[in-house]
């Protein structure tokens, strides 16, 4: 079945930034959107923000939809008393794992498949690293991820209402096997996490002055190690079976990497280095580029600016009347100076022509 | 003693990337540069983009300073060659590793310390992910670290001459023991590289349907995993001994990471991965902001943009107009649809009313 639009009400259990995201985008379209969330100061704010409505103790509610919004450690639970209290309602989760709240549901309905085929776990790969209602917009999904992951029992109808609650906030609809979405999510998401953490958490007493020397290498790889602790606590937790052996994977890796450290001029040792980094090199060059189009090789340049307001503005301005797009961009801090080094990356075929007309209106490129 | 600018002349031995820009930067000032490779095609290129002139043969050279420019394998061979060649020049060498070359450079001249008194290693920070004459640029140092790590017996004159150097190409100096050095560099630059590689290792065999999933997250922490092998099997080679100590604290952190996603229900599991991570949140906050600065907490906003030329360029201006300075920037690729999104930082005080002002001009600011 083809997803349509949301004809509600939808009822959004928890409101946090998710639930709140979620309540706000489908009031922008007109769905009536109810609101419950078992803490009174975060509901009432989802409310003040125009999320939707609270929910009415009293009230005789027919959902369409029931977003379950919770921590992953309580989505199962809250998702079984959804499915028994509104027995015509479709009933969605947004939990970051998917087989472990599956697998816990199934332990609390039972054999009940009626309940079960009305249930769709999904995943929308958006706005995680920030928490609260105050933070929540319509728009957050927008173009973002949103993985479908039906059980076997999920019905068409039910997979049709989730598919177009991801639609309606125009998000990118992927459709995933629980297994496999858990296993995908262990590799792209919390594996880096992990990595991350363990890096960072090196340089915790690390003397101040070692720190000087640090680049934007060290600051993209532990850029989400500042993530929530909370939240990756239940995330890992749930997902430690498949992240288990991918660190079991990365433990042999490190093993031959320390025994090729600890005789660095053994018969083959620069072998084992070309090789780990050979292939961190293939891996790298397999993650899709922008717009989940295939990776793409792109020519960077980097251009000196004043590190004032407005500057980065002329510039692109200036790339603009020159004609080239800009397929990404980043500012380089480096210790030191006030000057700021923007990094673009361009078509190989633009990048000496820029080069060359950039110079000549007078900026600065360095590499 | 202060240091002055290079009165010339400059011999660079080695003109790939860093021996080509060093040559470029120097003769922007004026100073005489003599260049020598041992390709003579890249010597060529060198010349040909005015990095300098080439060394003949039967010229009798009496060089200021010597820079070492040769990849981390070879660099105390030449610095020994040329400290016996010329014998008043300074020496220096530009090596990204700096015990294990002062080490060689000991054993291949002995204890003559009047040779060794003319030596300075320096590690300029800059413009390791490109190579070759061709991608040189004078300016390339620009406010970027240059570490210098004399010896104990390195004399006044050497490190002034040294510092010079650094001054000339409008590098930001720092002074470090060649131990400190190594120790420093070992964690904020080459430990993130091995994890970095470790990483993007793993995908090299991953799903296509599961890349499909990858985020900035992953994007930020494999970022660094394209670097070239060849310059870094030297660099993690050289400096095997103190790596080799942080990747055994690595390994330990693994080890307690895996065995409690073994049990991740057992009691203290969730204390374990609270603790990983919080860790992990601890050192990340410790690493300086941009320009060497303190770290600074910005807030962040992301705001929905076309994807066409122009409209970046647009958002900045209007952003100039309301009067706030954007501290970091980064583009957003998200999988799917032609939207782009533009994180901007700025200071915490600013975000409330810059996204007021934003939505009010018609921007769509999501988060």
């Amino acid at each position: 079945m083809n997803p349509s639009h949301l004809l509600g009400p939808v009822l959004v259990l928890g409101s946090g930034l998710l639930g709140a995201s979620i309540g706000l985008g489908l009031r922008a379209r007109g769905v009536d959107v109810v609101l419950s969330d078992p803490s009174p100061s975060a509901q009432a704010v989802a409310v003040d923000i125009g999320a939707g409505r609270a929910l009415e103790l009293a009230e005789p509610l027919n959902p369409e939809l029931v977003v379950v919004a919770a921590p992953p450690d309580v989505s199962a639970t809250v998702v079984a008393a959804a499915l028994r209290r509104y027995p015509s309602a479709v009933v969605v989760d947004i939990a970051s794992v998917k087989f472990a709240v599956l697998a816990e549901l199934r332990t609390l309905v039972g054999e009940d498949l009626g309940l079960l085929s009305r249930y769709v776990g999904t995943h929308p790969m958006a706005g995680r690293e920030r928490s609260g209602p105050v933070a929540a917009r319509g728009e957050l999904f927008n173009s973002m991820p949103w993985v479908l992951c039906p059980s076997e029992v999920s019905s068409a109808h039910a997979v049709k209402v989730a598919h177009s609650l991801a639609i309606d906030l125009d998000a990118v609809v992927f459709r995933f096997s629980p297994e496999e979405h858990d296993e995908a999510v262990a590799l792209v998401s919390h594996l880096p996490q992990i990595m991350s953490s363990l890096v960072a958490s090196r340089l915790a007493e690390t003397p101040a002055h070692a720190l000087s020397l640090a680049g934007n290498g060290l600051r993209d790889v532990t850029r989400i190690a500042a993530s929530d602790p909370s939240l990756w606590v239940q995330i890992l937790g749930a997902n430690a079976p498949k992240l288990l052996e991918i660190m079991q994977g990365v433990r042999l890796d490190l093993d031959r990497l320390i025994s090729t450290l600890s005789a660095p001029t053994a018969p083959g040792a620069r072998l084992d280095l070309a090789q780990l980094m050979a292939e961190g090199n293939a891996g790298q060059s397999r993650i899709p580029g922008k717009h989940g189009g295939p990776p793409q090789q792109y020519s960077w340049l980097t251009v000196l600016v004043d590190d004032k307001p407005g500057q980065i503005a002329k510039l692109l301005t200036e790339i603009g009347e020159i004609g080239v797009n800009v397929e990404d961009l980043r500012l380089d801090h480096s210790a030191g100076l006030q000057v700021g080094m923007v990094e673009l990356s361009v078509l190989p075929s633009k990048r000496v022509n820029l080069v060359q007309d950039l110079t000549e209106r007078g900026w600065k490129v360095i590499q």
